[in-house]
């Protein structure tokens, strides 16, 4: 008697006074006898007549009480006998009638009830919510067999098993018996049963019947199984058996092994791994035998856990870490561009505010650093070097334990389990790269990311974002200085700065990739985001104000002391008074906070999301772009003179009309010209435009005649078409949409097919109208996220990119997207 | 000789040295017939043979130099002579062919001249520049007649007339003439010439064959026309005609009285008048004679002029214009919602911060007020009450003009014309209305709004924003109550004060527009928009400490005075001191404002454009929409009361899925059965969404479901749509993006036909699959402008919506755009 979801009750029918008294005989165990049958009642009464437990439960209670027992197994086979002919009262008093005798009715009785269910308010409910309509199931079935028992004498047993160890997969029969047992003897756990391994020694010939169950069970099934049996007097049978629930090793394992068995073909074992699982497998977790008690929770923003010292600012961070080679965990309120260098030196980042797209989710997701965010009940007190975990104080220095996959934080060392990229893993995922049509790219902003990349099977870089370069720690002092330039000299004078830098960062880039594709995107974000916070500024201006008011004091006091001292040593003493700061050095520091200021609140925009920034920059600052297109350029030159095949792809951001990639290719060619001259090679590269603004989508037809491919940059996409500021809605309002049902998922965590979605595919179709053969991928977020990559796969993509560690999900989340789509067809 | 906007020359040909002779016997004018004779050689020169100007200006002024003359007006017949003579050699020199004395050559020269400038580069790039398609011009065409002289004598003449008067429409001729004389005297201005209606008395037949004249022309053309004519020996000869150029007044005029008279009918009446011509009649405007120079220049935000003194905050211009009556300019860096009570005070607001759509730009559009906007070269400093124009001092009551129509300011007070909403314009649009599909409501916050609106003859209020309602001064504390509130019951409370006040606003726009409908949309903004900046409440609560500590000083005084004075005066001093301020009010000030600014900080969102407002704070604070919605609908129950027919519609705002629209719906169902109950009236109304988030053009489909009529929100939507937020782009990169030919308009001036239009079209489209009598409007700004009005004809909308003074010009559009429609089919 089952129904999905709701009942999965197995009811022994059969028992009745006479029964009973056989059973006793038989036993020997009235206490047994008595206990089942009164068990069988209340279940029959409340499964099939609808009798409440509480009726049944007041009058075992009173009988308890009257015995002065406060455990059940106190109760003696009179006690149980009373409770029965009470509960037998019960019935009868419910349903106004006797409780059925007679096997039969009992067995129409139940039958009749689980028919009658079906149109039950909780069936009916429960198929509303999960949108199981009559065409998926119209009806329910019955099942009825003859009961077995295991509890006959020592030649009979009972015990659950996997046909695969489901911790790592290993071939051979896992689990539990109890000899002389019910199911029910397991599941009190009164005894402890014994592995089933034992069983070859103790009753080997049940274990050989076993072990041919276990093989026919899987070759009927094609499947790992996990399955009851008992054993009635040297008989086995099976009870029970469903697919077997494993961990990620485990799956990829008896996939690859299956496959090599001939049990299931290629595109079977692809199919039955939940593709998520594979990232379990590229991170340290921790060990699920510790004993740890979480001392703070945030949101699991970028998988793995780390242990490491805490440390409260991105400086310390490098000279703890870096310098000092201790393990770090970089704990901050939230991190902001100019603590990237902090990222570098620790093993895993933790703020108390922000959502997981917030700036220190992404960013360790990015790197694959493990992130705990926005864990709201720490303090941190930077100041004091110390954080206040919810009434525990914790200082730099001592060791916490983060765990991103779950979002938990722990005092102390945790033990941890090693990510393993097995043999069998990478078997699996060439398997899933011949079924896939979607290519799998990765997100990569240096050489370290894309060499990562490649070895989790990434086949080019869909996205680098070049800012991320511009925000390393011996480039940032030269952005700034281009950004607060006054005019075009100071400007160009640093970006001649920037220009060899960025031409070795691209030059390193595809000599790592070479010969894959590589997509480079000009700058994006608006230029402020390179520079220190208002309030952060005002801070520094006030101390660097103090600090020369107190130099100019000491002047005044080395002035003085020639009215306090004699001539020579006066002399000596009010040098010593001024060269202990140089006045300069302190105005020149604060005239250079001053301008930044200034440019800072210049910059200020009410809406950052939706300023000035990507090809708006490159068009009111073509000098930026130029500098970029230069670096990407000489690059491939340099490249090209060593004979190395590389595939440069150079990607123009934020675009809502085709007049703006114009105006970038032309620039773009003139610059081509100049670097073909100047080195005598021939550069070959695509020009293209990532589509992340809704009007690029409506435009797509113009925009396909200028770019050569398009990437959906569904991250501002999805903002744009919402309405919807990530960080805002995350904070404020999109928690309340999710668990009140208005929106089934985070739209920025699963692609909305039908708002996002449907415009992408507008999108592509007119792109298509245009140049049939254009290239179409997704470098946001969603690139990595099965479900949108089966959309993506419906909507005519041909690639993804995502960040490295989800590029094994990804390429067989690709597979399946390929492979069920065909199923679809 | 003629090119759409390239030459409008017109070339005498067939002077040669025999017609010269025979030209000064028979006038016994040398002087003037050299004169004639060197212009002729020199224009021939240049227009059919490209010889430049200087060339012959050098010799000209080589024999002016030689007769040591600074005035042409001085040269004799003599110089006149050489000067021909020299220019005769500079022709051969040029062309390398003497001068043709043939007539008839210098036809063909000339017929060939302007075949030839077809494919010149000048004409090339003009018609690039203007889109002109070889399928719209092939070829250019030459006229050749005869050339008559209006200086032979006193029966000659020459003239130029409108056919109307372009100045105030009247249907009688208009023009000057002067006798014995050729155009170029005109030009000259060497002689005076004199009114048409002289010519009555001078030379009567003459006159009598002009009025005929002008009869032929107007029945031929059927349009006022702007013609030149010459009298040869008592034959009038019509030179050249045109349509004649007028005011709206004229235009207006002379459209009613045309029909009137037969010669044009209504479609023609209608079309002939650009819509915007019409808001100069709503306006008064700066007098056109008075000679002022502006001190200061600014957008032109809102049409219309004022002048005032001037007052820099808001709370000054209620007291100085309010409660003393005094004309007031408000002048502000920029305003916000908390000004409001200044704009109501104000004849007009100046700012120098902000675009067309700041703040100040929208709300004194909205009331109809004139606005300069972003007036840069201002420097306002409140606290001194004066600003710096550039140089010059205005201080608080100084009197200065703003002309919201040129974006100008001046000094003092400049005269003005008084607005003429005529008869002649009611009628006008009485046609209108009769011919266009499109409905005209009107954007109304008030019954006051509305009533303006009524008179301008919109159809309904297409759009009420309640925000404006709840920034009224007696309702902002209340409002700032109810979200500062920290639980349920006191926002509550605040929402019951709140309540009665809404219900009257509705009650009063109901009975005003009755029976027409009424569109209310729900809360709008996000909530931090009503609490007063932090930058604003740090300095407050700066002040209220300063307060708190001189009060506590002041209750120490009041204790030691015991020290220093008898007990009964020392008492009486204190109680004194200590009545002078009461420190539980300021601590109580001083609470209130640091609670505000802990919400302020807890509200302040990173792009707010994109943040927890419109329907998802209707989600996330229910009680807010069902104040709102009850405020409606008592409203509508008491209108019902009285038997009066009105149609409330109640608007969602930023919906961007039908779940959302559930929601509230279901929450307006339940409040319209207690309202029903409690008053015993049948409610109807309908309800329906905004459209003016992408996602929901998207779902238009599912949104259909819900809804009972769409209203595009086009500002949010081009926002959303190009990624633009408005105030950044208007202030960082839109100019230059227009400049540079990126985008040839403005999109939130002129909708953006390709990108938010085809969203528009796409929304309806989908929207009347479900509801194929769905009414569809537009309440952007869009709504008003004509360009704008065509597309949503073309998309298929029901109505637009748009500011009162906008009514007049959407209607005419609104007829045009059904008219041209009909003519494209």
């Amino acid at each position: 008697m089952s129904m999905p979801g709701m009942m999965d009750t197995i009811l022994n029918l059969g028992l009745n006074s006479e029964t009973l008294q056989g059973e006793i005989q038989q036993t020997g165990d009235a206490r047994f006898g008595y206990d089942a049958y009164r068990r069988f009642i209340q279940l029959f009464g409340k499964v099939a007549m609808n009798v409440p437990d509480e009726a049944f439960d007041n009058e075992f209670n009173a009988v308890k009480q009257a015995a002065h027992l406060t455990e059940d197994l106190g109760l003696t086979a009179e006690h149980l006998q009373e409770i029965s002919e009470r509960f037998l009262k019960v019935f009868e008093e419910h349903t106004g009638r006797p409780f059925p005798q007679d096997p039969y009715e009992q067995l129409e009785i139940a039958i009749k009830a689980v028919f009658g269910s079906w149109m039950g308010k909780r069936a009916v409910d429960y198929r509303q919510q999960f949108n199981i309509t009559p065409a998926m199931a119209n009806g329910t079935a019955v099942n009825i067999c003859t009961m077995v028992f295991g509890n006959r004498g020592s030649d009979s047993a009972t015990g659950v098993a996997f046909t695969r160890n489901p911790g790592n997969g290993e071939n051979k029969l896992f689990g539990e018996y109890l000899v002389n047992a019910q199911g029910e003897d397991v599941v009190a756990g009164v005894r402890t049963p014994k592995p089933i391994a034992l069983m070859q020694e103790e009753m080997p010939e049940m274990a050989r019947q076993l072990e041919t169950l276990r093989q026919s069970l899987e070759s009927h099934y094609k499947e790992v199984q996990d399955f009851e049996f008992t054993i009635e007097r040297g008989v086995l049978y099976c009870l029970q058996t469903r697919n077997g629930k494993m961990n990620a090793q485990a799956m990829v394992r008896t996939s690859v092994e299956m496959v090599e068995e001939g049990l299931i073909d290629k595109s079977q074992a692809l199919l039955r791994i939940e593709p998520q699982l594979l990232e379990q497998l590229l991170y340290p977790r921790l060990d699920a035998n510790a004993d740890a008690r979480p001392v703070a929770q945030g949101l699991p923003a970028s998988p793995g856990a780390a242990s490491g010292m805490v440390v409260f600012d991105a400086d310390r961070a490098e000279s703890l870490g870096k310098d000092q080679g201790h393990d770090i965990i970089l704990v901050r309120e939230e991190t902001k561009p100019e603590d990237i260098h902090g990222f570098f030196a620790a093993r895993g980042i933790l703020t108390s505010r922000g959502g997981k797209t917030s700036h220190a989710a992404v960013v360790a997701r990015g790197m694959g650093k493990p992130c705990v965010a926005g864990a709201e009940g720490i303090r941190v007190d930077v100041s004091r070097r110390e954080a206040d975990f919810g009434g525990l104080m914790v200082h730099e220095g001592d060791v916490i334990t983060i765990d991103g996959s779950s979002g938990n934080v722990y005092l102390g060392e945790i033990p941890m389990v090693e990510p393993d990229f097995s043999l069998q893993l990478n078997h699996l995922l060439q398997w899933a790269d011949e079924a896939a049509y979607l290519r799998v790219m990765a997100n990569a902003d240096s050489a370290s990311d894309a060499a990562r990349a490649l070895k989790y099977g990434a086949v080019g870089v869909g996205l680098c974002r070049t800012e991320r370069m511009f925000n390393a720690v011996d480039r940032l002092p030269v952005v700034i200085e281009m950004i607060v330039a006054e005019n075009m000299a100071e400007r160009q004078s640093a970006l001649d700065k920037l220009l060899p830098m960025q031409r070795a960062d691209f030059k390193a880039l595809f000599e790592t990739m070479a010969p894959m594709p590589v997509t480079i995107r000009l700058l994006d974000p608006p230029i402020h985001e390179f520079l220190p916070s208002e309030q952060q500024l005002l801070q520094d201006i006030d101390q660097l104000r103090h600090l020369r008011d107190s130099v100019q004091g000491m002047s005044v006091l080395a002035g003085s002391t020639m009215l306090l001292r004699p001539p020579q040593e006066a002399t000596e003493i009010s040098d010593y008074l001024r060269g202990m700061l140089d006045e300069h050095l302190v105005e020149e520091a604060l005239g250079k906070k001053e301008l930044m200021l200034k440019k800072v609140r210049q910059l200020t925009e009410t809406n950052p999301m939706l300023g000035h920034r990507g090809v708006r920059l490159g068009i009111t600052f073509p000098e930026i772009y130029a500098m970029q297109v230069r670096a990407i350029l000489e690059a491939t030159a340099e490249c090209a003179a060593k004979d190395l095949e590389i595939h440069p792809q150079i990607m123009v951001p934020q675009v809502c009309t085709s007049e703006e990639l114009k105006l970038i290719k032309k620039a773009v060619d003139q610059i081509r010209a100049e670097v073909e001259q100047a080195s005598g090679q021939t550069l070959n590269f695509r020009f293209g435009t990532m589509i992340e603004v809704v009007r690029a989508c409506m435009r797509a037809e113009s925009l396909a005649k200028q770019a050569e491919f398009f990437s959906f940059g569904t991250n501002d996409l999805t903002q744009a078409t919402f309405s919807f500021s990530r960080e805002d809605a995350e904070n404020k309002f999109l928690p309340m949409y999710n668990k009140s049902g208005i929106l089934r998922d985070n739209p920025f965590e699963v692609l909305d097919e039908k708002g996002v979605g449907k415009l992408m595919q507008l999108a592509v179709q007119w792109g298509r109208k245009i140049k049939p053969d254009l290239s179409v991928g997704i470098c946001g977020e969603h690139g990595g996220h099965p479900q949108s990559i089966r959309f993506c796969q419906k909507a005519g993509l041909n690639y993804v990119s995502c960040s490295p560690p989800r590029v094994p999900v990804a390429r067989l989340a690709a597979a399946q997207a390929c492979l069920l789509e065909n199923d679809d067809s």
